[in-house]
C-alpha cells in the first residue's frame, strides 16, 4: 500500500477574492488533521509556513504536549501530534519525505473547485499495486491553494462531491474525508 | 432519500476518564460541522447544550455573521450558520426535527468506542429507501457521548476505522466522514 503524506501549505493559498496570501497557523488545524493522519496511517504531515516566527509557534504548539501537563493529560495528542514536521516549504516537504522512504513523492493536488480529475476509487486502486508510489497530498489553508501550488501537483484528485452545488469544507474536514476515502475501512 | 439531522451535545458527554461532564460550545466546532452539514445535505444541525449562557454564547457567534462585516465577509459561512438551531436538550432537538419533516427522526449514535453496530453500507441502503425514517445523528463533544445519551438512541452506528487501532479523531473530522460515507458522491 502506497505511502501517504501529507503537506498543510499556508503559502501560496488565497483569500476568499482569489488573492495571493498567507495565511496564519492555527494550533486547531495541527491537532484535528494530525488526528486523523494517525487513524489513517499517514507517514508524516509538513506543516509548510515561510516565516520562521510562525514555525515556531507550530513548534511551541507540539512542544507544549510533550512535556509535563499536556503529556499527562492526553497522551493520544502526542501519538498524533508526532506525525508532525514543520517545514519552510513545499520543496523541503518533499524532500524529507524522500528521505523517509526513498523515493520522491507524487504530489496529488485536490481542490474545493476542480470538476475534473482522478476518481477516488481510481486513486485508491492504484495505490493498493505493489509498488505504488508513495503520495504527497497538498492541502490548502484560507480559501485554498493559489494556481503556483497547483501548478506543482503531478495529478489531480477529483472533487469532494456532496448532494448538491455547496461545497466548502474546512480543510480540517477536507482532510479526514479524503483519507477516509483513500485509507478507511 | 431520508432527511439527515445532527445533534451537536455538550451534555451528558464524558471527559478522558470516563467522567461525566459539560462541555463548552467552541466557534469552530459550529462553523466547520455547519460548512460540512450544507455541503451534505443535512436538514438542521442542532447544537445542543443545557446552559442558558452558553446557548446565548453560541447565537452570538451565528448573528455575527448575519450582520454587517460578518455577512459581507463571508456569505457562504451564513449560508452553512443558518443550519444550526440552539437548544437545551436532546428532547427539544427530537421535538424540532418532527415539526421540520412531520415525522420523529430515528436517533442514531456513533462511537469511536464502539466494534459492533450496523456498517455504513447498510445505513446508506436503508436510507435510500422509499420512505425511509429520517435519522438524527447524535455527535459527542469532549470524550463522547455518556451512557445516558448513548442508551437513547434507536440504532447505533459502527465506528470509523482507518489503518490501525488510533481511532481518535475530533468531533469535526468525525462529522464529515460520517456525512461523507452516508451521503458522499
Amino acid at each position: 500500500m502506497a505511502d501517504i503524506f501529507l503537506a498543510l501549505l499556508h503559502h501560496p493559498v488565497v483569500d476568499r477574492n482569489g488573492r495571493l496570501i498567507t495565511s496564519a497557523i492555527t494550533s486547531l488545524d495541527l491537532h484535528d488533521i494530525a488526528r486523523s493522519s494517525r487513524t489513517y496511517g499517514v507517514r508524516a504531515l509538513y506543516v509548510v509556513h515561510p516565516i520562521s516566527d510562525q514555525r515556531e509557534f507550530a513548534r511551541s504548539v507540539i512542544d507544549h504536549w510533550h512535556i509535563g501537563y499536556g503529556r499527562n493529560f492526553d497522551s493520544r495528542r502526542v501519538e498524533a501530534l508526532d506525525l508532525i514536521e514543520v517545514v519552510p516549504d513545499l520543496d523541503a516537504a518533499v524532500a524529507a519525505a524522500e528521505r523517509a522512504v526513498g523515493q520522491r513523492p507524487e504530489l496529488v493536488h485536490t481542490s474545493a473547485r476542480e470538476t475534473q480529475g482522478l476518481s477516488f476509487a481510481a486513486m485508491r486502486e492504484r495505490m493498493a499495486v505493489e509498488d505504488a508510489a508513495p503520495i504527497l497530498i497538498m492541502l490548502g489553508t484560507g480559501f485554498g491553494l493559489a494556481p503556483a501550488a497547483r501548478e506543482r501537483a503531478d495529478l489531480a484528485l477529483e472533487a469532494i462531491r456532496g448532494t448538491g452545488d455547496y461545497n466548502h469544507l474546512s480543510v480540517r474536514a477536507a482532510a479526514s474525508v479524503i483519507l477516509d476515502r483513500l485509507r478507511g475501512r
